[in-house]
């Protein structure tokens, strides 16, 4: 079924491998037979971001999803006139007032209606915080934007080889033992839950919760968060009829046996996910939010300044991205 | 160079995975071109265990290395007449007496220099506390054993794509924080160094430091470890002399790319070392202890009671550890 809606991609900051990925994307457009998608601002950004890579980018401005459809065979299709000057490596406020804008625009987009999701590529966050950013992060702005506590919005990255969600993010390590709840990880499970079959399409999934200490606090001789939150965590999700295993060893969860045994891995901090997904699928890994109104994905990586402009950049993760966000988008409508 | 010892073999635990996979290996001991090696008792568990993998296992009780040499070729020698009865995935307190006597008994025969380094197959922890066996794995034996302190110790895991060290290991998660300091990260990392030049014949090993916290802290936004110890730690082994880096953040130290940028990665904790480890490399991952008087390693997977006696357990692991030893003993003999 031919997509009603192209999905919208905000362009990052300029100065960073975004805009040259979308052009390099593009051009690929009918090999990777990708969704549809049209551009948040940027046209000049796009136009000089494509020459670094040696493409002539032809750029067709539109004014909604349908001139979007139309034109992407043959143009990438931008919409809305905010633009800024093109400095590969040389991040600067313009920069960042333009990836803001462009953020705000592709959102915009996915709550009215006018795509079918936000793909988003990467911002430098000392950039927007310069022009008052007040967010650790982009997802973070989106929950707020749409109204959501950050607590029901879930992190999931996922490549080839693996799904994982961190139930903590962005806080010391120290401070997880204290940040870990039944109903943290209770929540947190049930959005991954819900987002699994909605959008992955995956009827009963298996959701893997790893342990926080070596061994799975091995009985309770390394630490207690396994006998005191984890496990009673997996036997209340399991009462609900979610297929929730473990506290499982962390370092037994992503062997490559292990891997074929769940749908998705919850780590209970930041690197017990990040590290095996990176270790792992690095080129190819998406981040998506769960638990928002729309469908959001981003490539596992950040601006990566110093090689901006060189043509090097590898739209691996980003190609992954849109094809998940057009994946997402197309179960949800049905498709 | 012919080596002049054996290495010597721990049976592990009977009633695991140990005793097959040697018979396993001596019968690809030519194909591999495997270092010549004696086992540390268990003459009828072996020949039993062979049966299991269809192995009609010639054994050659031996007296001393020089018997174990050339008997190496047409038995599996075998050294002490300490035996149990066999009972795959059943561990009991006689099999437990008998993994502890082998692992004695392989430690002698190397401190002694009748074994040119000792591989220790997997024992069963909950088996050997119940024999009165008081430490927390064979390591932490061994160690105490060589009159060295833990913290002079260190466990490396190494496997095709990764060496990595743990710099606290064993202890709840939300201990680390507390146990982390400039002297025992500076402590380890010159063991690792020393190991690195004179063991693995790498002559200016380069040390990637993990951060603890996400993002490496994002200078101090998300803790403070990483510029209160570790960045300290780093700069103080450079003044050494150490080609030292980091912190690194987690999960970007462990990509295909970042790998080769350095010959060990320092972990903060036990997961963040053994998960990409495990990850990566699970089937041919290989412990050693540095630190020792003698060459030590170890296959990293446990006993594996399950699948004990059905013929299936993957050599790998336990192949990687013998050349492993192999290779660290003859560069100790100059070789």
């Amino acid at each position: 079924m031919a997509p009603r809606q192209p999905l919208a991609i905000s362009l990052g900051d300029p100065a960073g491998i975004g805009p040259e990925l979308i052009a390099e994307i593009w051009t690929q457009r009918g090999s990777l037979d990708l969704p549809p998608f049209v551009v948040a601002g940027g046209a000049g950004v796009l136009r000089n971001a494509g020459r670094s890579r040696g493409i002539d980018l032809p750029i067709a401005v539109v004014d909604g999803p349908s001139e979007a459809l139309s034109a992407f065979p043959d143009a990438v299709p931008v919409i809305g006139t905010q633009d800024a000057v093109y400095s590969p490596g040389e991040p600067d406020v313009d920069g960042a007032r333009l990836a803001l804008a462009s953020l705000e625009h592709g959102l915009a987009l996915a709550l009215e209606g006018d795509a079918a999701g936000l793909v988003t590529l990467p911002v430098g966050k000392a950039q927007l915080a310069r022009v008052g950013f007040p967010h650790p992060g982009q997802t973070e702005y989106l929950a707020k934007a749409c109204g959501v506590a950050a607590d029901d919005t879930v992190m999931m990255l996922a490549g080839p080889s693996l799904r994982t969600v961190p139930i903590t993010v962005h806080c010391p390590l120290s401070e997880v033992p204290k940040l870990l709840s039944v109903e943290l990880i209770c929540a947190k499970a049930r959005t991954v839950h819900l987002a699994l079959r909605r959008d992955f399409g995956i009827e009963s999934p298996r959701l893997a919760l790893a342990g926080l200490n070596p061994h799975a606090g091995e009985s309770g001789q390394m630490g207690h968060e396994e006998e005191r939150i984890i496990a009673p965590a997996v036997a209340r999700l399991q009462d609900e009829g979610i297929a929730a295993t473990g506290p499982h060893p962390g370092d037994a969860l992503f062997t490559h046996r292990a891997r074929e045994t769940y749908d998705v891995a919850l780590a209970m901090y930041h690197d017990q996910a990040l590290i095996p997904l990176k270790a792992l699928d690095f080129d190819e890994g998406v981040n998506t939010t769960l638990g928002l109104p729309l469908v959001r994905t981003s490539p596992d990586h950040g601006t990566a300044f110093a090689i901006a402009g060189e043509g090097i950049a590898d739209p691996g993760a980003t190609i992954a991205a849109i094809r998940m966000a057009g994946a997402m988008a197309a179960r949800r409508a049905g498709g």
